[in-house]
């Protein structure tokens, strides 16, 4: 009656969503003073106040047939045009118009992407810690995904790993810095590093591999940290972006796709996203939000509160005794469980109200995912809950 | 480097997309007062007053994040208990908000469910004269379409040809009525003798076969034609709706998924709904038009105007000596080319600045589609260039 893979996702859905769902359901139980709700990245922070004057100006004073109207496929000329021209000033990467291709959000970005590289039997490297629905996305493109173990000392790739799974059968490597789950940005030298031996590999196996850079939190870092732009380092670069987290708005599904124009075939892998796009059934990108963002393509997130937030959580838990990545970007504390299995150590926690995710399904067995994206309030009241936790096992 | 039947969707591409492309580069050429587009199902009638005053109010007035934040995957469920209600009220078929999964608009309810239902094997029935973009779904949902003919007498489904057609592999019928490119609305009773044979079929196979009935035209007909709700009249049916042409809103992707309650394992198929949701990256639908088309949900939109398009065009047309199917629905009137070669007179067509689609890919040759969602007077300017057409013709 229906297919089974499919059954299976809707079913079991994403432990992220799963606790969401949980948490909403749970408040409406216990009322939400007494949840504390770690679970999504769904920015607390509002949208800068241009959306909402962009949003009315253009909802007040445009032709509505045009504001809402279909665009191009790949997206509003104007629009690709702006967002050409902010990546050009900012980077310099020499990417235009052309090479940008507007999508519904950083996951319509990977999906398109993954669907446009994909031939029978590619794989796609993942590097752990790294994003579940990866591996959702790659497997639902037809392709295998492989994961990349992370360096204990660090949390960042295994360089050598890496190196060893780069098979001829590699299409492509997700980069996703700053790192969802683990808050780390991907410092140059490590970058320089991997891409080093991404074109080593592209000599010995003579055909290209992708660097895909997931970069949905690239505006959203702390103490200067740099976030270095993948096309400057790396020819074979496809960028996949979202303004989800960097003006939030995450329910709006509105991102792009930009390709290196030093890409190998770039025109061609811009046809193939094309025809990914349409065959996914992605007719064009929300006409309204892809005005507006071309309006506030250089704004900024209120990135003061997610630092206060930062430094608060990550405060408190070490000095609880927990150990924890210290986070230099995007709004994600990752924390050792207390005990092997993370599941049961984040069953323990919902049961003080606290919603935090096993780490197991961002191939890091033992750790869990904090969202720091809430209000700091809440962050304080959850607290004596975090001293709770930590106590209870000290007891043990 | 790329899957290369994505390359060749995004090469080819819609032959509509191609003409509306053409149009636009053609109209910076020769001034947009010399080009008539006919190609794109693009509303010319813009939202109704409840669109611009729900989004004035909700951005105004509302909290930002809740606004603008991730919804449930499957829509928020205020939303999906407003369509419900609407699809109570109007047609009473029992439809609850659990069997609502809000979608991306019209092309992404057809994927979604698509990939939900498509098990290895699969085919699925087009009913020609059919929307070139079903065959692209069906196909990369994994499945085989299998067209239809229709009845030369009628332009309607062949009934023969289509229980001929309903083999054990077939797991789905797209219909979709008011229909495009036709503007046909299938009469009640073509509908119910369908539903009889699909009935006898199910119980022939011992298993179901799904009605996908696509209605984003729904909602635009004239001289009060009647649009069978087909849950009302067939238990295995799954309903893809859109708000793009009866809001007038096709660039911001919003519509539904509604599954009869009496479908076989409605909760199974839910469930990879949403998982099919999941795996080609739909995260949620857009998060303020979902809760603008909540407020607007028995909003109506002005059918007058397409009316009187129609009017104008059919009898003109007619008049000129051109075969036209006279439309009760949706903003297209199907004409006979003036040649065998629908193509070749569209080219022709194109040279008098006539853009009109060539019916080959709808699976009816010989046929061109005229949308006339366009402005009355572009309508009036454009008749000499049909009639100069007509002449050429005959001067043969």
């Amino acid at each position: 009656m229906y297919n089974k893979t499919m059954h299976g996702l809707g079913s079991r859905r994403s432990v992220i969503r799963e606790l969401f769902e949980f948490g909403k359901r749970r408040a409406a139980e216990v009322g939400a003073e007494n949840v504390f709700d770690f679970s999504l990245g769904n920015p607390n922070v509002p949208a800068p106040d241009c959306v909402r004057e962009a949003a009315l100006d253009i909802i007040s004073s445009e032709d509505p047939c045009a504001v809402h109207g279909y665009t191009s496929a790949q997206g509003d000329a104007g629009v690709r045009a702006a967002v050409a021209d902010s990546l050009e000033r900012r980077f310099g990467a020499g990417i235009t118009p052309d090479l940008i291709y507007m999508t519904c959000g950083a996951a319509a970005s990977l999906t398109v992407t993954l669907n446009a590289l994909t031939e029978p039997g590619d794989e796609f490297l993942l590097l752990a810690p790294y994003f579940p629905e990866y591996a959702v996305f790659v497997s639902a493109a037809g392709a295998t995904p492989v994961v990349v173990p992370y360096d204990e000392a660090t949390m960042l790739p295994d360089l050598a790993a890496f190196e060893k799974a780069l098979s001829p059968r590699v299409k492509g490597v997700i980069v996703n810095s700053p790192n969802n789950p683990s808050g780390a940005v991907y410092p140059r030298e490590l970058l320089e590093k991997m891409c080093a031996v991404l074109r080593a590999k592209e000599k010995e196996f003579g055909h290209p591999v992708v660097l895909i850079a997931d970069e949905p939190y690239r505006e959203i870092v702390y103490g200067g940290a740099e976030v270095p732009f993948l096309p400057c380092l790396y020819d074979d670069t496809v960028v996949c972006y979202s303004w989800s987290k960097s003006l939030s708005l995450p329910g709006e599904r509105i991102g792009y796709i930009a390709l290196s124009p030093r890409l190998h075939d770039a025109a061609g892998v811009y046809a193939a996203v094309c025809g990914a796009g349409r065959a996914l059934g992605y007719v064009c990108a929300p006409s309204l939000f892809q005005k507006i963002v071309a309006r506030c393509v250089d704004a900024s997130p209120d990135i003061a509160a997610y630092e206060s937030n930062r430094d608060l959580l990550y405060g408190a838990l070490t000095d609880f005794g927990y150990t924890a990545v210290h986070p230099d970007g995007a709004f994600y504390l990752f924390v050792k469980a207390l005990e092997e299995d993370a599941n049961a150590f984040s069953d323990k926690a919902k049961e003080l109200g606290l919603l935090i995710v096993p780490g197991d399904d961002f191939g890091a067995k033992g750790w869990v995912r904090i969202s720091y994206c809430v209000s700091h309030d809440m962050i304080e009241r959850s607290l004596p809950a975090f001293k709770k936790l930590k106590a209870m096992y000290d007891a043990k």
